[in-house]
């Protein structure tokens, strides 16, 4: 399956129950996603808590996805400290049938430039679909440059980057996502992640949205997308107006406690999802939740 | 074997060989370490790149250092993304004979105080042995304040706290393991680290020290050891300072790397030891490694 790296690429929870995978909450998420119609599932993203599961799991997971997204292209993060890892995690993952793969330079040690360029460079070597370079320094705390981002996008393989936001004002947006496609080659496109940021990104011309919310809320991610993409960036930016609660939940909680707090509150997953040491939102965090979603009309 | 938690700790690497771990080589740097006198060998600490290897490598690597140590009382590092992970590598850890447990709260999503807390709290409940709070804030990005010491500190097990170093001057250097060692019961040990800190630290009052070199040049590190352990601050503090060439190669190249480029040169391992993508030293630094330990006298 060819799979094209733009429009929303929603990023599901990995759901746990009792501390294990729940493969029933998930292929539940995954059908979720692929009825409303999004572009490509990406399973195994920092959503997607591919950072704490072990390898088995991980090819649980990605096989799971593969199997209910039907149509709709899959994309799998492959991610973890050691290069050799990685690279079996690449294999596994093409093995379950992803279309292409995600990989984040995760470090404990800090890496230098040439060492995160030495990572792309091996683990795109041996691969046969192509890859989206996850630029998420939150996580990683790598800093990725302009020339960075060049240098890996003329590896085989290199399909897109995923950049994690783009200036407020619409001028300064446009003008960092021209900035970056001058440095990288015609056929990589540039995703923007960062929920809060993705109207504007799209609006300056992002080609993909690499998207938090949309993998558990695929309709208004769905609507900011379409809307962006038909040119109509007032309904756009309108439409992620409407969300700024959530966006400020994000900001307070963190999007990854507060995804999952709204898919427990939606009954989509079990309460308690979140690997360990990784706690759910607290009590009051989970009210404001319950409300926003009201407010907003998001049980549909 | 009862350890005690003071002295001269030495933190080995664990060397890799053609990406393999190379018992050979490691059993080489255990014997070495016990033929010196340190007073303990923490296995898989980041010096020995414990966040690099699977389960199944920590568990050869900490049986090797428990069979070569002889008397030496060996720590194992068991830090892991998830709590499920560290307690099976405390269970590994114990089977294979260690004296003590190390646990850094490692993190890809950041934590919340609460959290950590809960890694300590859910981790310590089910050991045997002690274990020390290994307090990395470069690898694990993790900001421990006196409160979060004071509260982990009265937790089962708990035995020591390896801080990550002291202020410079020695009177606020002791204000500073004073400032700890109140809100920690008398029973827990305070180690300092960063091998620059050590004397200053071990001066200062600090229990142990926690030692990268320790791990692959014993000697020195013994000396500074002693000299504080029996008083003499001044000769701590000269060997110490006469250590300086090599502190300044850790500030400018990072511990790991420098330490691993040593062992290279003194052919205690196979070179390229460290696991990918982290790359050994680049030429320029290795020259100025085996300059310095040719003038250091570090060759014996």
């Amino acid at each position: 399956m060819v799979v094209e790296l733009d429009g929303l690429s929603a990023f599901p929870l990995t759901p746990l129950r009792d501390g294990a995978f729940d493969e029933a909450s998930y292929a539940g998420l995954i059908e979720r996603l692929a009825s409303a119609g999004v572009d490509s599932i990406t399973a195994l993203g920092s959503t997607g808590s591919y950072m704490y599961l072990d390898r088995e799991e991980r090819r649980r997971v990605a096989r799971a996805a593969a199997t209910q997204a039907g149509d709709v292209p899959v994309m799998v993060g492959i991610g973890a400290l050691r290069t050799s890892q990685v690279q079996r995690l690449a294999d596994d993952a093409q093995e379950a049938g992803a279309s292409a793969v995600l990989l984040a330079p995760v470090t404990y040690q800090a890496l230098t430039v040439d060492e995160v360029y030495g990572l792309f460079e091996d683990v795109t070597a041996g691969l046969s679909v192509p890859l989206v370079v996850y630029d998420n320094p939150g996580t990683t705390h790598v800093t990725f440059t302009d020339d960075l981002y060049a240098r890996i996008a003329t590896l085989p393989h290199v399909a897109s980057i995923k950049i994690p936001g783009v200036p407020s004002a619409p001028k300064d947006a446009a003008a960092r996502v021209d900035s970056i496609r001058v440095r990288v080659p015609s056929t990589v496109t540039i995703g923007v992640s960062g929920d809060w940021f993705a109207a504007t990104g799209l609006n300056a011309g992002c080609d993909a949205w690499y998207s938090v919310i949309g993998g558990t809320l695929p309709e208004p991610a769905l609507a900011i997308t379409r809307a962006a993409q038909s040119g109509d960036h007032a309904a756009a930016t309108a439409e992620s107006a409407r969300l700024q609660p959530l966006w400020d939940l994000f900001a307070e909680y963190g999007s990854y406690r507060v995804t999952a707090a709204i898919a427990e509150c939606l009954e989509l997953v079990s309460s308690d999802c979140l690997p360990r040491p990784v706690q759910g939102l607290n009590p009051q965090g989970r009210v404001k939740v319950a409300e926003i979603i009201d407010r907003l009309g998001l049980r549909a």
